[in-house]
């Protein structure tokens, strides 16, 4: 067990003296705390954010940068998709999982457009193109993307529209991102303190939660907030007391985080009572190239597809760490995941999109693959046979696989494992791995306005959380672009509750 | 959103007047409540344990008696099975899953021959009898039963041994249990209160929990506890707030308790800030004869099969929930599960032994199955053809079933539907459900005397918790008998501790 810094709270009486004093503190400087420091300052407040990193960015500016948008907005109709709030709302509801939060969910996507407007009025750019394919992250600059919309079953159960959208980086977009909103936050007033962590909250005998208490180069430093603290410190993919207490099936997977994500403003509110959701849900990003995946059969140990493949590749992921026991916390063989293609599907991803992923095995039969792979014999000759039937009648009859992928596998085949992993064509080295990356979806019960909530469903007096510390929109379930999306649409929300406070 | 007692704590100094008085606390009368209230009064204490319903049995009386114990009890070993407390701890650490509590398990392990004569002083009678064969409940009074222990993957892990101990009685053993533990409480002198709702603690300004308010006949009452507070309130499987925010998978199934697990405990306590653990965590029972599965095959929607069907009936119901979206809690079809068994293994399990199960459908052929199943066209066809084959070798590839259960299996063939229910031979009517009886596995984070600790990791003072209340010995898997095993082994010591506070 970790040593680590204690969360318990401390009485307002006992603090002589504070160090600093700030109408609103934003603990945490990832694109939710810079949303909400940006509106804090804007409806006048004095704003102070910190963050343990020496600067600005966190996880958000690792980030790929898509934001999750929709109901209309100009990209989409430029691009010539019909959306409504209603449909967005209807997709988030089945994608993010049982669970999702209903209110959250209709809020958000009914002040979606207005959010697109705010997010390019702070200098966020966004190309009024599409990439129409399964991807991660597009090799191009395209504004606009899938994220499993258009795959089963969420065709049967709202109009799909496209939603992934894109800041226009070279790159990943997310750094892009955290500078236009940390120089929007900065413009309007807020200040900064890095180099700085937040320990524990100082709470009022009336329960209201008045400063916090945090470390900076070894020295203590008190903080007041007349007004509230917006937690904005990220998930707890980092913690791993957390993990195996919460979400045990996150365990030895890559971290997707900036290595600061350990909970402790998650801590530090269930410290005072503050409830919490969905803590064992995870977004698990798999070692695989999606165009890969939707050209051909996503198996696992037993030679078996488990999912339609052209859907959102983090389904497939949560599906094969969740379900399919890739990593092995159920009880049980880990299970391989291989990527099956053949040599048409192969090349017709272009050689750059697929981030240096060579095939582990090619075979001139599924026997021969069935062999060098060790999948069990006969299973996965059955499973392609039975996958280029569907091809043939044009029928995916087991996973609904949109026709548009489904076309018969016909040899020379090859299997790739995902735990060989992927890397961007710009690095080079071994990246095996086991096949997953995560972070980390559960988090603090808020309400639309970002008040953290306490068991009883009632607001702490001046506490307030957003982004991944957040259990925000989501159920068991994640689409990417929902937690840069939720981080900045109740990040706001929350920076304006906390300014707007007596 | 239900309207729900408030647990937000009352501050002790704002408490003017005690209607009662005493030593330890005991909140909640099942088996953990019952066995922390002997051990308490045991040590000299004055103790009250409190129900809100009117009398001593909660979830408890209503269970099957089993209990987890081994390591070399006198019933192993009269039944010719040798055990010890490190092969007992290593079954248990991979069966209760990624993230249960190996310190626990542990000092479980290692004093289970002590607790199984605890019990047995008690008068909790044991019959040195083994029933051999896969099954939720014997139809027999055998002491003595396999809990997964001899099926794979546990086989490769630990040496097996069975170590279901199941107390003597005509029907489930539950109502027996608790009259032998709560006669014994209240011999040792614990006093009783019921009808008596607890619905938060009295906390001082130091921390320390020193006592509750209660609700009775619409009255409030203040209880003030010297020594200490024992909540063993349950799980939270009656609290569909908390089963949304926790465990979606729950919802909507079969409830298995008394009607009054609402997670009272667990929340009161979060309230103060303490931890929690593996709130995703549920036992699932699924509605199949664990007899007539292990004859045959347990199949899934596509009509695959998925887990070894001789194992731990319960590791079936979890596999069919968690991973095969039986319930429908990941997006996509909810799946159907079928027990395929032929007409020879049907009747090889003894009429009274399959309470009142009847195949749903008959068929001379796979493929005339497949047609009344609606299961996909090949599928279960190939699955037969595969299994048989493994049978022929006499050997499982795919799911590793003990040769002891591989049998080919010839028409003509049935298929059971696990929606349609199970019932016990004394009943009549209609029992169509989801297919999965459930209750929760989550709850307080406590330490080997029952402590329930904070979010620092330290004991809260004057707070203890065992049962279901607590997680006890869990990650997130599940043995029966380790939920009226631990709650009675960890009950015991936490009301010795509570006893014992000065």
């Amino acid at each position: 067990m970790t040593v680590r810094n204690s969360v318990t709270p401390r009485a307002a009486g006992e603090v002589s003296n504070y160090d600093i004093e700030t109408d609103v503190l934003v603990v945490g400087y990832g694109a939710a705390g810079a949303s909400a420091a940006f509106e804090a300052a804007y409806a006048g407040a004095q704003v102070l954010v910190v963050d343990r990193a020496g600067g600005a960015g966190g996880a958000s500016a690792m980030s790929g940068g898509e934001i999750y948008l929709g109901g209309g907005t100009p990209i989409q109709t430029a691009c010539g998709y019909d959306d409504s709030p209603e449909a967005m709302a209807a997709f988030l509801k089945a994608a993010l999982g049982a669970g999702a939060d209903a209110a959250k969910i209709d809020e958000y996507s009914a002040g979606s457009v207005e959010h697109f407007h705010w997010l390019v009025d702070r200098g966020v750019p966004f190309k009024p193109t599409m990439w129409d394919a399964p991807t991660w992250v597009p090799p191009t600059d395209d504004g606009l993307m899938w994220l499993g919309e258009n795959s089963w079953p969420f065709t049967e159960l709202a109009a799909p529209a496209p939603r992934g959208h894109r800041p226009t980086a070279n790159d990943f977009g997310g750094r892009l991102l955290m500078e236009c909103l940390s120089t929007a936050a900065e413009s309007a007033g807020a200040a900064t303190l890095f180099d700085t962590y937040v320990s524990a909250l100082i709470v009022a005998d009336d329960g209201t939660v008045t400063g916090a208490v945090a470390r900076r180069y070894g020295m203590e430093l008190t903080i007041r907030a007349r007004r509230g603290i917006v937690l904005t410190t990220g998930g707890f993919v980092d913690n791993d007391d957390m993990l195996a207490a919460h979400a045990p099936q996150l365990l030895g997977h890559t971290k997707v985080s900036a290595g600061t994500d350990d909970g402790s403003g998650i801590r530090m509110a269930q410290a005072l009572g503050a409830a919490v959701r969905h803590m064992n849900a995870g977004q698990v990003g798999m070692s695989l190239i999606p165009g890969l995946a939707a050209r051909g059969m996503v198996v696992n140990a037993l030679g078996r597809r488990f999912v339609n493949e052209d859907t959102y590749p983090g389904r497939i992921g949560q599906h094969a760490l969740y379900r399919q026991n890739m990593g092995g916390s159920w009880a049980g063989d880990d299970t391989a995941v291989w990527v099956i293609v053949d040599e048409h599907g192969f090349e017709d991803v272009p050689e750059p999109q697929r981030w240096g992923v060579q095939p582990t095995h090619v075979a001139e039969t599924p026997a021969e693959l069935e062999s060098l792979t060790g999948l069990p014999a006969g299973a996965l000759t059955a499973a392609i046979a039975r996958y280029n039937e569907f091809a043939a009648r044009g029928q995916d009859l087991d996973h609904h696989k949109s026709t548009r992928w489904l076309r018969p596998l016909t040899p020379p085949l090859a299997a790739i494992d995902v735990k060989a992993g992927v890397r961007p064509p710009s690095e080079s080295g071994d990246r095996r791995g086991t096949g997953a990356s995560v972070f980390t979806l559960g988090g603090l019960h808020t309400d639309l306005d970002g008040h953290v909530l306490t068991l009883d469903g009632k607001p702490i007096p001046g506490l307030f959380a957003a982004g991944r510390a957040a259990n925000g929109l989501h159920g068991f379930g994640y689409i990417s672009g929902t937690s840069l999306g939720d981080g900045t649409f109740f990040g706001r929300r929350a920076g304006t509750a906390a300014a707007r406070r007596a």
